[in-house]
């Protein structure tokens, strides 16, 4: 295993679910968090509430960055808000041989970290439905696979790797793929980012009960229209069905869920909708494209972020 | 006096503000109300929580449809919703000398209510910020004028009668102001319904809150060109400054209120949007005009409304 010493680089919902079905088989596993969460997770252990299993793990927490000095593989699971940020305070710390795999949404993600860090990194496609309740317990409502791959030319180096990604998680029970076409996956995830976090955030409202309102499924539809232009501008190509099919098996398959943005905005956090939304909003300013559902959706959950306290 | 039976048709904040300042001195008004808040009024008070004063208005209220037998003049405060119904069940009841003046939102009820009923009926454009507490109080946060006019053809009559009813109003300190371009007036407050909101619905905000966004305020600048595109085609001419003014004046009297529909949302109550945005953006359908910014808002609100139990 070249992966020996893991970190998670960034303590939430997402990096405690991949991070902790991990450490439960007892790989070398330190999560990254704030304070508060790290003095939680080391105290009293990972609460695992899943939909298989639900297990106290024991785990190793730390807030001092300095810890990836000794890092093999890096799971990146900052808010896309803290990118730039986490990966400058890094870059000196972390080793050249260390793997960065990014677990993060949207697609501006690993542009922005690979004109600050010269450390190999790959894009993840995280499909997992899950919710941190306090500072230790994460509840998994289901799913929980990734789809890996290179965004560059991928050399043998990164072939090996990922190879290496793969085996690592599928081990541990996480259905893990390498993916030809990594960027378009990518953007499929990200349509659906853009389809339902911001209608969830802004009604508070699950996948399920969205799509019952026949104005939400148009609203839905023209959001997705607007995005595959831009996709296309962005040399995607995602065919209007495929985009349905994308956006119907998020209905269907986590009916219960609520989105980040949601789960954000209830704890008065800020959102990643700049990068959902709003970054088709900014590639449509760009390219001069209009985009007035995703604009409006961005701008009511900027609303909402401003009545933050 | 001709007007010495009135009515108070729908008695929420509206109706209570107009039709507690003909009470308080000493009209014979009657509100007409759900048996609950009927109750609460004939047997406390309506209390009056106003800027310039505080009083418990000793009302006559009542459940009783029939009572409009000997109506004058009936204010028409129901919300849009229950227009059709409401005057479905009083057009065998209302004497036919009995005049209406709908104070309502939007600018689809007069067209609706002559369907109905063959009564005199004139419009008033109502600028007051209130809302109902509890059952039997209403807070006033400030404004509480009147523009009335008649939308058909006005004969000597229709004169007369608008002119009693300013009298009327004028005499118990709610200014009242008899518009030669009612209709107009009507679409320029019907802009800021559309303006205004839905988006307070949306995010439970107030006015002054919801234009510290920029985002917000792009939002609604491309809602009032929509708005101003259909209102064209139905012959009313606004130009963009005049809209952006009426915008604006809202946004800086109105700094503490949250809409209608805002206040109907918290309650649990369906909303007037079918007859704001979802008006415009039936009519964008009828004429072939795309009104998306509407659209969005609209959509978002009904999402809302299908989460009331």
């Amino acid at each position: 295993m070249i992966y020996k010493k893991v970190y998670v680089l960034g303590a939430g919902a997402v990096g405690c679910y991949f991070g902790g079905m991990l450490a439960r088989a007892h790989h070398d596993v330190t999560f990254i968090a704030r304070p508060k969460r790290a003095k939680a997770l080391n105290e009293s252990g990972l609460e695992m509430d899943c939909k298989a299993f639900h297990e106290i793990v024991k785990v190793k927490a730390s807030s001092d960055l300095s810890a990836l000095k000794d890092a093999d593989l890096v799971l990146l699971s900052v808010k896309s808000l803290d990118t730039e940020r986490t990966l400058t305070e890094i870059k000196s710390i972390l080793p050249s041989k260390a793997v960065i795999l990014s677990l993060q949404n949207g697609v501006a993600n690993i542009e922005i970290a690979t004109k600050i860090i010269r450390n190999p990194i790959y894009a993840a496609v995280v499909y997992v439905a899950a919710g941190m309740i306090g500072q230790r317990t994460m509840k998994h409502h289901g799913r929980g696979e990734l789809l890996v791959g290179s965004l560059g030319p991928t050399s043998t180096v990164d072939e090996e790797n990922l190879q290496e990604i793969c085996k690592l998680f599928g081990e541990v029970g996480v259905p893990c793929t390498h993916a030809s076409q990594i960027k378009r996956d990518m953007w499929l995830k990200f349509l659906v980012n853009c389809s339902f976090n911001a209608i969830s955030g802004i009604g508070q409202i699950s996948y399920g009960e969205m799509v019952k309102s026949p104005e939400i499924i148009k609203h839905i539809e023209e959001i997705t229209k607007e995005f595959l232009t831009i996709a296309a501008l962005e040399n995607v190509t995602i065919t209007m069905s495929e985009a349905l099919a994308a956006n119907n098996a998020i209905a269907t398959t986590m009916v219960t869920q609520v989105s980040s943005t949601a789960q954000d905005l209830a704890k008065g956090k800020l959102t990643e909708i700049d990068f959902l939304n709003g970054y088709i909003v900014q590639l449509g300013k760009q390219y001069g494209v209009a985009t007035p559902y995703n604009e409006s959706v961005h701008a009511l959950v900027k609303m909402m972020e401003s009545q933050i306290k």
